[in-house]
């Protein structure tokens, strides 16, 4: 059993009106010194299999099929040992 | 000027809908070796200052106010070098 970080980001093309909201709301909080905020996305997974070739397989078709919209999207992700305590 | 990623997740105690959602998604699809899924939440923020302290602060402040909610999410953040190439 491993689990699995992904990190969906978007690409850095595309705007990102959620980070851009964070950062007008940061600026009337006084936060004037923030420049840039991008949003994105981040999974734990947990799955039942220790043979790091077949989960880094079914780890890309997720992220392709339902994690990410590669069209505008970008993922990378790292296989941990299971338990892992840190978040 | 740093970036600094900070990652924003429920509490391990709290139940995590979308990420139950998620996991019911891939089952159907046929991933049944998928035994969790968590969805967090990722943010990569540019900030004008290069004194760690008072980034260390900062960022403390806005995760506490605005990007996470402390009674069901935790937060912790690294502080980069800017520019950083990796997603």
């Amino acid at each position: 059993m491993k689990k699995v970080k992904i990190y969906v980001t978007l690409k850095p093309e595309v705007l990102d009106p959620q980070g851009k909201v964070i950062m007008n709301t940061l600026h009337t909080l006084g936060y004037k010194d923030i420049s840039e905020v991008r949003a994105s996305k981040f999974f734990e997974v947990t799955i039942n299999s220790d043979d790091e070739k077949y989960i880094k397989n079914e780890i890309d078709e997720i992220c392709d099929k339902v994690l990410a919209n590669p069209n505008i999207e970008t993922y990378r992700f790292e296989i941990l040992s299971y338990p892992n305590k840190s978040v």
